[in-house]
């Protein structure tokens, strides 16, 4: 193959013109990275729930047309680009607590490169805007160096390619954040691919007792593969749900992790904690018009209660120690992975995601 | 001296005969310790908000005839009675994070001992109720054994008496809670002895930036004693508190604790924190009907609330460290105690308080 090195790559990309209309795949000019970018070759991508909430755009400035895709990877120098950064040079890379950049952390709006505020992507010299620095769904796609994680060059590409968002998402909520003790309970609010992730890690970490939580009890069955040992629907019940997993436990779980974004569930989330020692994790990303509200005797009586962004983990740093815990068989990723589409398809995938059927669909490209 | 043993003792206690109206000392009768309870002569004892607050009674069910009183000690053995307790055989005395003693914990409506329903004092055999278990306003008290810290005997008691509650509810806070680490920025709402104790707890830290907030200007220049570097006044602005916290430290604080009780100043305290690693402590004891009140987006943003009790230390386990801390210099008490009375003179130390006029009054047995 000629080198492709400070050329334009014409390749298929599937681009969303409008918001909520389904991708068109299109040929594409990928432009050559700049300084401090990477080009990279996709194999697999996956759908997160981010792409489908901007794509319909609902009470969102849009910024069309654009190219989605958060999860992805690449042979060779196998990577995971990723939709929020790690600069390794500001306070929040400095410090051992903060994932959230100052260069590269997620910014929605953007949709061009921080080199020249321009996006890498053009039809006949139209520009098409980029998604969150990623846009992986196309054959090829210019990141900041920032954005990708160098991994294992043996890990299996189409099933490490969901670490790139969710999974991880609520994996780390777990591991990193909530830390359950061995024996510990722990709830989870939400039983999508991100609760599942939270509900992985709580399993991995050796909780005694999984308690899901969820309004769709279809969801049930599946999550007891992540180690859910019981489900509470709080439809089922006439008492707020935190009354009914105090009942159950005695006071309350040690841990909870909220993965809905639902402002009820954070407050019950935290409510359902016990006193003393009882950890609230918050990971789904609420209405920009909610209030978390409680009594502040809640946390006075010794709960914690935190959030988290991407399950703590720094993409370049942390990541690849992600995939080798699936390499080890600690964590399993085949059972997030219910659905494979082939690129030509991906609207497929929306329509998935839409109607909450499924995990994660991998698109082969 | 004639042994006391399983005798009635006669002495003098300062008898709270109705909220708010001053203590008269009075000869009580105290009954002998009953099982795992001890009897404890009182040489030292100082008198917290807790107490003022309880006496004022103000929207309370009223518990009176009492004995108020909730730092003291006592040689031969010496002891710090506590106003909560530890018994070593429950959940959250065999848990590392929690202080909240499933038998002991402060009960502010008791006003009995455990054992039989009963309380130890009376005056011409009609029961004198005590106070959260301690009752140190008077020459004799009986204590249950999990709320009695013994303590170095070489300690000066008219010292190390201030340990027994608010100081080291602010320096817990700090120590075991907020944990600032050597060079980080902390802001401390409300200046008052618990907020000082957490202000010195900051300084031991090494905190390089110890911003104090409080709406009593005249409480700054006393607060530099205790490491304070800055002061903020909100009344001093037209912004809100957090906000301009926010700017003088490029973001937020690292830690912030908050000392009042005040819901505005908890909001703040959370809200002035720097995303990605900010912990805020909450130590003041809110309004009964008051509300916490944040967008969740701020949790999200890897920040942390959590409250305190006591400062997490736990009664026995962890008080005489503390008085070990003083010992050997680390920890400054002196500058806490302003004021000394006599014990027929208790109701100066409530004046003081009232007036907020200094920080400790030491009152002589």
């Amino acid at each position: 193959m000629a080198s492709t090195t400070g050329q334009v790559i014409k390749c298929k990309a599937a681009v969303a013109w409008e918001a909520g209309k389904p991708l068109v795949i299109e040929e594409v000019e990928v432009a050559p990275p700049q300084d401090m970018e990477v080009r990279i070759k996709i194999l697999f991508t996956s759908l997160c729930h981010t792409d489908v909430y901007f794509w319909e755009a609902k009470g969102q400035t849009p910024v069309f047309p654009r190219i989605f895709g958060v999860t992805d990877m690449q042979p060779g120098d196998q990577v995971l680009p990723v939709f929020t950064g790690e600069c390794k040079e500001c306070r929040h890379c400095k410090s051992e607590e903060s994932n959230m950049c100052d260069l590269l952390r997620i910014n929605t709006d953007r949709g061009v490169m921080l080199n020249d505020g321009k996006s890498r992507f053009s039809i006949n010299g139209k520009p098409i805007y980029n998604f969150v620095g990623c846009s992986t769904f196309s054959e090829y796609t210019v990141c900041h160096v920032g954005c990708v994680a160098k991994i294992n060059p043996e890990a299996p590409l189409d099933k490490v390619c969901i670490l790139s968002c969710g999974v991880s998402t609520g994996l780390g909520a777990a591991l990193n954040v909530a830390k359950p003790k061995k024996g510990s309970t722990v709830a989870v609010f939400g039983l999508g691919a991100v609760g599942l992730g939270a509900c992985e890690g709580a399993r991995i970490s050796g909780a005694s007792r999984i308690i899901g939580v969820d309004l769709n009890a279809s969801r049930f069955n599946e999550a007891k593969k992540f180690g859910c040992t019981e489900f509470v629907n709080p439809k089922d019940h006439s008492k707020p749900v935190q009354e009914v997993i105090a009942e159950m436990t005695d006071g309350g779980v040690d841990r909870s992790i909220e993965c809905t974004g639902s402002i009820q569930a954070m407050i019950s989330a935290f409510e359902c904690v016990h006193d003393g020692w009882g950890v609230a994790v918050l990971v789904g990303v609420p209405n920009k018009d909610d209030a978390f509200k409680t009594h502040p005797m809640k946390l006075l009586n010794e709960r914690t209660l935190k959030g988290t962004f991407f399950g703590n983990y720094k993409p370049r740093s942390d990541l690849p120690s992600v995939v080798e815990m699936y390499m080890n068989k600690e964590l399993e990723l085949e059972k997030f992975i219910t659905h494979e589409v082939p690129f030509a398809d991906i609207n497929k995938a929306f329509d998935l995601m839409l109607k909450g059927e499924g995990l994660r669909c991998i698109i082969r490209m």
